[in-house]
């Protein structure tokens, strides 16, 4: 059993070791033992965060729309985004891959350069894993970070009369998604758009096909103390915006303040797109934040968003629950119900 | 994407949650958050251990072999054995479920009583998953433990001089794994074995088809600063005993002194199997703990086994080395080479 695997994963684990050296810089200060030994060691003097996430083939992705090097930056941006989530800091990960038979050394050297390049990037530090023989390609990461004060934020935790914030804009990563999967049969071989306007695709995929976590954004809320509940965007805002809503708490979220990107709108448009903005709240995939702060934090958020360049957005407020938490979307005052919506947490 | 899996997974996530509760007393004063939120939160003032690993249906376990309960133990026992490899006190982990359609309900609520009962019995707090679609079953566990001192035992720290030493005994986990695997077609339908060693075999494999981590040992051993170098034979002996060289050392290994079970040569007689002591030293998934002391540490060692009721071994010694690392094994004083033995370190 153990026998048959070791030969094979020899050579990639050697390497990946090799890999790895490069990213130890990053934490030395935490780090005391990493990849090699039974277990990696460190020493955190503030509270330490962990969170596992796997994207598997077939299931969260498709060599039909990422390939190898992507998805290798996918597997680790989605967990930073975790620790953005937290307001954390990340700082070092460890990385299990299931391999089948049929992916080739070539393959794999991709999705580690894609996963390398992202944890220099972010400068987190890589230090253990373990490969495993599979039938299906997954990659499961789990993620630790720390603090750099001790204000941990975490869900359920809004009061009422607190304001909804969104970071970013909503709906890029399933416009992304939309465009890419009809890559062929779509906006590429049809004569009636524009060489100029299939650029603006293009480039708008490449753009958002990818998150960004929003880790300087989820470290200076908590620094700054600027949120009562935060968490990232996965699932879609229509299903997340229950994580933030404290017990007794529910939540009134504007539809038309949905901050949407301007060339998703254009695009939309030119391929007859009608439901984008239900799309942008029940999509997910954006890993943009989502957080209340109570009134009076407005100032603060705007001089924030404009110091790291992030968009900023107050679409909604918390409001007292009798009973359990609701969420009521509105559009221009009146209820409008999205796509997928749930009305209650699952 | 994300949709599509949230719905199915929902009522098993809140069943998970509603597990990890009675777990988490087990480390109260270190848990902040768990399960619910974006990371699991902990503060720890010691040194603290991280490590994951993955079994797979198929590669790791076969149902044939293994139950659903049974697998989740193990799940969870083989990442125990990671932390008492490095003599550290394991406190939490993050499970991460990889379910097939195929699988029921019924079978994943037999992984959780398996992966429960273990939390409970070595008392780790769950503290954080996720729940995927795949085709295979696979159970990822990354594990969090820490000292109660601060004596790290690293792999690769053997000195020249050091004694090797091994506890419990060697091969019966591949001799467990032997008789299951031949259960139907050996020994149970042969008329020439008696029923009260038929009887003898299934008590052997009962005993030994799961691990059992040498987590009081390994924090002994790091406590009263019992050993240079640690780690856990999950390989085999013959590939994990490079493990624990340093550096210009080598190692000396007397076959004659491996501790071997006497009712699995009581079987192996019976059985007419000739070659279970290569099995015993190759094989691996014994778990069991293997370290290097200087010598002068024999007499505490043979105290601490009496205090604790586990066998202790001294196998071998750690000599110079001219060059690379080494292995010599020995039968009454000649070389002999055990099945699948590498001679230098993978």
């Amino acid at each position: 059993m153990a026998e048959k695997e070791k030969l094979t994963e020899t050579s990639l684990i050697k390497k990946i070791e090799r890999l790895s050296v490069e990213t130890l810089k990053f934490n030395k200060s935490l780090i005391i033992e990493s990849i090699g030994d039974d277990c990696a060691v460190f020493k955190d003097k503030n509270p330490v965060l962990v969170s596992s996430d796997g994207i598997t083939e077939n299931v969260h992705f498709d060599f039909g729309l990422y390939d190898f090097y992507e998805i290798g930056k996918k597997s680790l941006l989605v967990n930073l985004s975790d620790i953005a989530a937290m307001g954390g800091v990340p700082r070092m990960f460890i990385l299990s891959l299931f391999i089948p038979a049929r992916v080739k050394e070539r393959d794999i050297g991709q999705v580690m350069a894609g996963i390398m390049e992202t944890a220099k990037k972010y400068r987190v530090s890589l230090v253990g894993g373990n490969i495993s023989k599979s039938f299906e390609f997954t990659i499961s990461i789990t993620i630790i970070g720390d603090y750099k004060n001790n204000n941990v934020i975490k869900r359920y935790n809004s009061k009422a009369g607190d304001r909804i914030y969104v970071s970013g804009e909503l709906g890029n990563a399933w416009m992304a998604y939309y465009l890419r999967n009809n890559n062929g049969s779509g906006y590429k071989n049809n004569p009636r758009i524009k060489y100029s306007d299939k650029k603006l695709i293009e480039s708008f995929i490449n753009r958002f096909k990818l998150p960004k976590p929003r880790i300087e954004l989820g470290r200076k809320l908590s620094g700054k103390k600027l949120a009562n509940s935060l968490t990232d965007i996965s699932d879609g805002l229509s299903k997340d915006v229950f994580n933030i809503l404290g017990a007794g708490s529910s939540g009134e979220i504007r539809l038309e303040d949905i901050p949407v990107n301007e060339n998703l709108k254009y695009i939309a448009d030119i391929l007859n797109i009608k439901n984008y903005a239900d799309k942008a709240v029940s999509f997910g995939e954006d890993y943009e934040l989502l957080w209340s702060a109570e009134p009076g934090k407005e100032e603060a958020l705007i001089k924030l968003s404009e110091s790291i360049g992030i968009k900023i957005k107050e679409i909604g407020r918390v409001t007292n629950a009798n009973g359990p938490s609701r969420v009521i979307f509105l559009k221009n005052g009146e209820p409008r119900r999205p796509e997928n919506f749930t009305f209650k947490h699952l």
